[in-house]
Order: structure tokens, then sequence, then C-alpha cells
């Protein structure tokens, strides 16, 4: 049920970038907040970082944390072109849901890897799991700026 | 834990509301597009029908759901003052989380009221931990969009 949610927050979002242009993207989403370009690498950017915390591998795109995660929008630093952030979100979510599939129950409720063993033996919720619910609220709270991005 | 997740997102959105003036939830969170007190009374009038949809009781103020969910912002109905809505936000919130963490995991898996009992037999998720889930999303969905609304 916790993967559905999250799938679900997923396909909105990649249906919402997709039916958006370049050119929508590039707005800001409300005055003076964050562009739909900048929420794009942003989002792609966290879930790359999904791979080395769940320790099911490395980032795909390591280069976007710089720009999309440790500064913010008008950093100044130079961005991909949206054509790549839209492979790179697709791409980084695409292997994402082939792990998320392939996790058993008992995968789930392994720890994370920021988080101990001894920590983890204290607090057991420090899994897996907890982190998809995490970034599912994450990612519905980043949707529903960019719903503002579509024609009233 | 997704009671947890749910926790944080409300915990989140009653800070917020709690620190935006009535006149700062008077404005749109964006330009042409719902303001911070239609959203208050929407998320307390989704929540507060969670009552009888978990057939935990009923709802404490059903006159919400005209104006909140049936009709959008700028509808012209009248609106209950920000104070009430407020306190409507407050007690549903309050009330649900003692249900919440009355219910045993039995319980969370039980259905639903929007499916039959038919449908549940072939659709178990349709239960009352998928619910949650769901609203988590929708209420983490409106609090990115809220944020908007404190200052720069």
């Amino acid at each position: 049920m916790a993967l559905d949610a999250w799938s679900i927050q997923i396909d909105r979002t990649s249906k919402l970038f997709n039916s958006l242009s370049d050119d929508q993207l590039k707005q800001e989403v409300a005055s003076g907040r964050n562009s739909g370009t900048y929420l794009l690498g942003h989002l792609a950017a966290v879930h790359d970082a999904l791979f080395p915390l769940l320790g099911v591998g490395e980032k795909l795109y390591p280069q976007l944390e710089e720009v999309f995660i440790k500064n913010p929008d008008k950093s100044g630093l130079p961005k991909p072109d949206t054509k790549t952030l839209r492979q790179c979100w697709m791409d980084v979510n695409k292997k994402l849901d082939q792990h998320f599939n392939s996790f058993t129950a008992e995968e789930w409720f392994q720890k994370h890897n920021a988080v101990s063993t001894s920590d983890f033996e204290k607090e057991p919720h420090r899994n897996r799991l907890n982190v998809l619910l995490n970034r599912t609220a994450h990612l519905a709270n980043h949707l529903g700026q960019l719903t503002f991005l579509k024609e009233k």
C-alpha cells in the first residue's frame, strides 16, 4: 500500500511534467518561488539519492546534488537543459521502481544507510519503508506546487 | 510508521496555520489560486469526513462540506470566519488522533465505509490504512502550496 501511494504520486508528477512545455517549466510555480525546472531537477536529485540511502547502488546522476539540493534555484550555477532533466527524472524513477518491486516485506523493514546499526536497534522504524513514506510526502508537497504551472 | 508520517504533516500544517495571521490566510497561495482560508476549511472538511469513512462516528462540522469540498473558493457562498475554521481544524484532528492512536493493527486493515463487503474481499487493500496514506499525500500536497503564504 505504501508503494502504491508512492507510485500514484510518481505517476501524477510524471504526467504533469509531460503535459508542461519546457517554457512552462521555466516559470516560477508562484511569484518569487522555485521554477518548475528547478523542482524537476530537485525531485530527480532527491530520488537519485535513494539508491545509496537504501543500499541498492550508486546515484545515476550525482552531479545533480550540487545544483538542485545543496543550492537554491537562483544560485547562478549552470543547470542541465530541461530535456536532460526530464530524462534524469524518468531514469531514476524507473530504476527505483525495479528495486522497490523486488524488495521483500522483510527487506522493506531493514535499516537504511543513514542510521547506524546500534541506533537502528533502538529505533527499528528507521527503515527503508519509512524512507519511502517520507519521500512520498516530500514529492506530494512539491507536486501540489507544480500544479500551479498548469493553465487555469 | 504511516501514522507517524500523518502526524508529521499534521504538525507542520498546524504550525504553519498558527504562524500565519488571518490577513495572511486570506491571501491566495499563488496568483488566481485558492486562498489560505479556503485551504484551511478544505483540509478541515476533508479530515472531518474521515469519521464516517473510517466508521468511527459522525462529522463534527458537516456544514463545511458544501462550502469547502463541493464548491470552489470563489463560489460566493458565505464562509465561516477564520477563527472558527482554525478551531474546526484543531478539533477534527485532535479527535482523529484519539481514534488513530486507539486502532489496533488489525483495525487498520479493516475495510473503510466507501467500499462494499464483496469488493473488499477482492481488494483487501481498500482499508483504513490506505485511507490514511491517501489523506497524508493530500495534506502534503496542500501544505506545499500553503508554505507560499509565508514571508520570503
